[in-house]
């Protein structure tokens, strides 16, 4: 199955659009796992087993890893993912972006040394950066459209010559001419409501991640009603540092399944509003 | 010294603008060194001995050393210039790109952890995305701004509503508002000529990265015509495979440093030809 076919599917067997985030800052680490040596992935992977009822996708930040010179705990915990949690995708948050034989190199990172589902990858050096991506047919690509934060407004929330946006532009693209396999997504933050409305007016069921509810101060009301699809689905509504440090004890794991269950049911009441008639 | 001192100190020392491109493609490594298991780093070190007195910088390309899970050669390459060629700045071609916290993280890699002098940046996500690599007060922050492959027109070299072209609006924000503390520089392709001149007529002596001389087409007297500064420099002008690959047996780095010596050559006759008054 390709990456949209199986997020199609958990989505439809949980209900849930909840995307947990692996961020691991190693300066909240909960004590009794700090001095060891394996200690992000150790909690990376009891978060991901706290919370796997309540997800949807796991997204891993890599710059968390690559910043402590773990690489390897990187690998560990998706590959605990993709043998315990085998029907939940894995969605690299890496933002690469460069020409095609270093966008190749990018793509196996991501896919052949993580084994990740799908990647995100910034849209600023045009179509022939994101191709090398798209030669991996089972897997996903999320291009960065409108960020969640302020400073996105300086190119994203700019206007072009012909009266489209950057981000509508790149919403455009990636939902009709760049998406010649059906494998895009777009990265679209919570923070901006009404130009979420507007990409998912855009794209129709294009898959969307959206960061920015929680610690970021985006509304979960607000956002599901924004960009859900059609079908009432279409979101991986991301959730890091709320869910990662709910607790920061022993008990930090089921202190984050607890958050990740009431984030998800905010989510669910909230589709429910948006979307009476969905199942 | 911070980046921009070091890099014009070793401009006016040796009157090269020659960026040395460290991508080691593992399918291309001479066969002598192709078995053993730090070969990458054996085959980047040779390379930079044996081109470092026709060199202003190396870049050394993330990508390749990712895919192959050799994050380790690569500090130990760094190291190495760092040890044995400490006037000669590095900078990691690694085009990060991500909101606050993230962004810091990446900053953290690219200098402590890698420690080099300057870092490739996306500014898809604006101003904010980038703040915290300044901090690193002597580091310099290169930003993409028009790159050498075809695609960068799809977004690059769009027109926005007040007239600019979406590169020239980054040149400009780079040269003033975003260049708070001088730490910047910007990637214009070599295959562009009339852009790399326009950023240039933008940009006063801002330092320029500019790839895609050799292999990607680019021509060098039309290059160094177009982006020179007025003081004579004020570019590094990147090769990689057209240097790397000169030679593919046991004398590769023989054939490097004699290829990075004839385009250094190159370079300087058109500089001549450019600014017959330089110094």
């Amino acid at each position: 199955m390709n990456f949209r076919d199986r997020l199609r599917a958990r989505w439809l067997r949980t209900e849930s659009m909840l995307c947990v985030g692996l961020d691991p800052d190693e300066q909240r680490l909960p004590p009794h796992l700090a001095g060891r040596s394996d200690a992000i992935a150790r909690f990376c992977i009891e978060i991901v087993d706290a919370t796997a009822p309540w997800a949807c996708a796991f997204k891993p930040q890599i710059a968390y890893f690559a910043a402590a010179g773990a690489e390897d705990q990187l690998e560990q915990v998706i590959a605990h993912i993709r043998e315990h949690h085998s029907d939940i995708p894995v969605v690299l948050d890496a933002k690469r972006g460069d020409i095609g034989s270093t966008a190749a190199l990018y793509a196996r990172e991501a896919f052949e040394r993580y084994g990740a589902d799908a990647v995100t990858v910034n849209p600023y050096l045009g179509f022939d950066s994101i191709e090398p991506f798209l030669a991996w047919s089972q897997r996903g690509v999320i291009l960065l459209c409108r960020t969640s934060n302020a400073g996105g407004t300086d190119l994203q929330g700019q206007r072009l010559a012909d009266g489209e946006m950057v981000y509508e532009r790149i919403a455009r693209l990636a939902a009709g001419p760049w998406n010649t396999s059906g494998q895009l997504g777009l990265v679209v933050g919570a923070t901006f409501p009404a130009e979420l409305a507007r990409v998912r007016e855009l794209v129709g069921d294009l898959p969307l991640l959206v960061p920015g509810i929680g610690a970021q101060g985006g509304d979960v009301d607000a956002t599901v009603a924004a960009g859900i699809a059609a079908d009432g689905f279409g979101m991986m509504i991301n959730s890091s540092r709320a869910i990662l440090y709910a607790g920061s004890g022993e008990d930090f794991a089921i202190a984050a399944g607890a958050a990740a269950r009431a984030t998800l049911s905010a989510i669910r009441t909230a589709r429910q509003r948006a979307r009476p008639e969905a199942p």
